[in-house]
């Protein structure tokens, strides 16, 4: 990581592609069914991790390098809950310890691999990759609706060639929504409609409302609203460097009789760098209506891939731009920007504390 | 451009790979087809450029990078001549000023993008990247013949792996062809053929003559005088960083009664450095007789291009060499190669009066 | 090789994949049947070479640039023992020494290009890149059986991306046999045999002996002493940064009246870094019997190579591992790696001295 080396912390700056990833928090490694029996590894803020399950059932997460000649771990075998590595037959137990050296008479129990905490939530496994006394369950925000009968989802997954902090900028900024989405969520009344911002300590909240308008694609089909004038509440959340979570209401102020008024859709965006430049994404379209409805399963599961795919296509063109200009540019600013930045800032400020430095 | 970084200009020095990239010069971006209401985007002297045509036909050219958020402008739309960012829909007009924001109430008409000046002539649409205040068009060299109805003109472009100071002296070096170019202009009498060089200003003239001597293939089929002596004269010019002319003369010195005795044709090079190591490459190879003879067309380019592309296999090789080899070395230089080192010099010095460096 | 300007040499230090190449050492530069009259060019130690034969046989290693245009020589043409430059024609004696210019009145005698001693020894051409006058023909380590009618080899290639350091780390370490190797030579109670580690100047010796025990596939077959307790004595030896060597000896202690009691394998291991981080890889694995038996051919051919396949892969994975893992860790080792850490010694003091570091 160059770009970190070189890095220069600004007071009052705003975090960039070039700033060091944040390491003390909770991050998406996987998905629970990307974890088993099979070991896989996959590149976490720049470390490779080994990912297998114990025989109970647990995830496990260590670094995937042995301690003694660097064979990658994944390409070992389990035997029991006991990762072999492949070169030399170095055996550890899930918590990374050394538990049998074959080319030696004795074992040596102080040699290990460094194992990652893990705590898997729903169809989530989150991992801790900083200082391991500092992991603490409490703080991975609530994502609940992903484990709820009361809800469904719709899912899906990118790797995507871009940085992770223009990716919570592009989630923060619902101004781009008529331009890159066209088709889908993008209304110009919407863009324009009234917004607020707030700072809860390291999370930044942007509420929209906007009455007696129609709904936009993605949620007239399922609702069943086409062309009916509803109110809509939107909360954008940016809950971690690891989370950012949508959550929007579409009320309908005059129900036929007996029928629903009220419908819910929760949106979950978990990302983790890779390393600069690249990132695992997994998307979560949550709803707590038509629970069973597999034509609403399929329209959400095509909007919804269809609008992701349009702001990674967007965010890798621009990695693209910042990495190859030659002349490098400062940002303008304008107003619809700020909550943007009041992420910038917060990450700002995060990666200068872990990095030591006082601004 | 790490390139550059570590260049250090060297008094009485030449110009070679490493050698900053001339910017006050222009150069060319494209040819007038490829400009069109389809915005495309090329890279020119490390910089990425957006290019597209107003409803009244003008090349335009701006910077492929919105000013807001970095989004490659060439994705997004032209509505009118007003160039919209696909990302939050900024708008632009052809002078790179913004005319519109949607998210913001008022207009931030101070905000632009850098655009750069362009003049189309002929089939050749020139750019300049240096220092607007310096632009004069007077200063592109002339290549009339490219527009001009006694001429006519056969073309290819080439994207290579090179960089443009080896193919500039590639072009001044006429050593080289009866060994790359045997079976075409390269006969071993032209390679000892009396040669003159001359520079005026910056601009380098090498002048051959060579009498009474049958002319090489590329030229006798077209002029029918296969096997015939001739006299022939050619002019070959380093015009600018941008450019290479030449100018071939082919007499025949007792034409039968009332046929043609004067043949001229005139060959472009024109080459625009992608970045350090990688040149956009259009030639033209043009002449001012059998005008409509499709036979002399097809000869022309068949044959153009075989030889072209030896230089461009040539220069590719080289440059991987030049890249690869962990030994660099002196280049030997003999008599013939002072044409090459004349252009070198040019290059180095202006290299180093755009960097501010006295030598 | 930018790995090797930022290596600090530690007294006491053991090299790895960045420890600067070791210049002083004969390296295998092809087979004998890679070097012909047509003219190729292979990457050694960070330097391309131009290969050849004379018409008189010959082999002939010339640096593959120019050095007049740095044109690669390896893609201009022989005519008779002379080497063409196919830019400029520019000749050159086996020598390297230049013998015609053609643009040139007079012929620049004193103008060359570097030509590297070579040696051709049976099925391999030896190579010297280091200073000239150091190179002595008798630090070739012995292969004599590669070319000794009481002996018949069976052979093959590998490109490899991983260091070499780690290659002969690998060669001198049996306590990966049962784990990269379990179908093949890696038996349990071998790589818990006697060993003994000598070390004799710069060369590293391991001997293990293993009494009444059953061979391993791969000796069994050819033997034809499956399942039958035999002695097995092995030598394995790092003989130079470019040569490890194994020898291994089968005793029947109980021969079928009239049998043959002993059985012989030598192994050739010859690798040569392309530069860091990538080889060139020739093994072969010779024997003293059934010299004609074409089943023992194909036997021993498919054995060697998917054991040495193994090895390859292993490395390529370690190799991956050391470049991308941004934590870079410090190996743990054990009682076996001691004769590995003897190799690295050896290298890691050749390549100070070279550098001219007192350690």
């Amino acid at each position: 990581m160059t770009a970190s080396n070189v890095y220069q912390f600004q007071p009052g700056g705003f975090a960039d592609h070039r700033t060091p990833l944040i390491m003390n928090c909770w991050y998406v490694a996987a998905t629970s069914s990307e974890v088993s029996r099979n070991i896989i590894s996959r590149r976490l803020l720049g470390t490779d991790v080994a990912l297998y399950r114990t025989l109970g059932g647990e995830a496990i997460a260590v670094r995937n390098r042995c301690p003694h000649r660097s064979f990658p771990l994944a390409k070992g075998r389990l035997v029991g809950d006991t990762l072999i590595c492949g070169y030399h037959g170095m055996q550890f137990d899930p918590s990374g310890r050394c538990s049998h050296m074959p080319s030696m008479p004795i074992t040596p129990y102080n040699a290990s691999v460094r194992s990652f905490p893990v705590v898997e939530l729903g169809p989530l496994v989150w991992i801790w990759m900083g200082e391991a006394n500092l992991a603490d369950v409490s703080q991975i925000p609530n994502t609940h609706w992903l484990d709820d009968p009361a809800w469904t989802s719709v899912s899906g997954a990118f790797h995507m060639k871009s940085d992770y902090v223009s990716m919570h900028e592009n989630l923060l900024d619902q101004t781009h929504f008529p331009f890159l989405h066209p088709g889908a969520i993008g209304t110009p009344e919407f863009a324009r409609s009234k917004l607020t911002v707030r700072q809860e300590g390291e999370v930044i909240i942007i509420d929209r409302e906007l009455k007696n308008s129609s709904p936009p694609g993605v949620y007239a089909m399922p609702t069943g609203l086409t062309g009916k004038p509803v109110h809509r509440y939107s909360e954008a959340r940016f809950a971690s460097p690891a989370l950012h979570t949508a959550f929007a209401k579409i009320v309908d102020p005059q129900p036929t009789s007996g029928a629903q008024a009220e419908f819910r859709f929760n949106i979950t965006h978990a990302f983790t760098p890779e390393s600069h430049g690249s990132i695992h994404y997994w998307w979560f379209n949550s709803r707590n209506f038509k629970l069973d409805d597999q034509d609403s399963d399929v329209f959400l599961h095509t909007a919804s891939a269809k609008a992701y795919l349009e702001d990674v296509d967007a965010l890798e063109w621009i990695w693209e731009v910042v990495q190859n200009d030659n002349q490098p540019q400062f940002d303008l600013n304008f107003a619809p920007d700020k909550p943007g930045l009041l992420m910038r800032r917060v990450i700002h400020e995060r990666a200068a504390a872990e990095a030591g430095v006082s601004l």
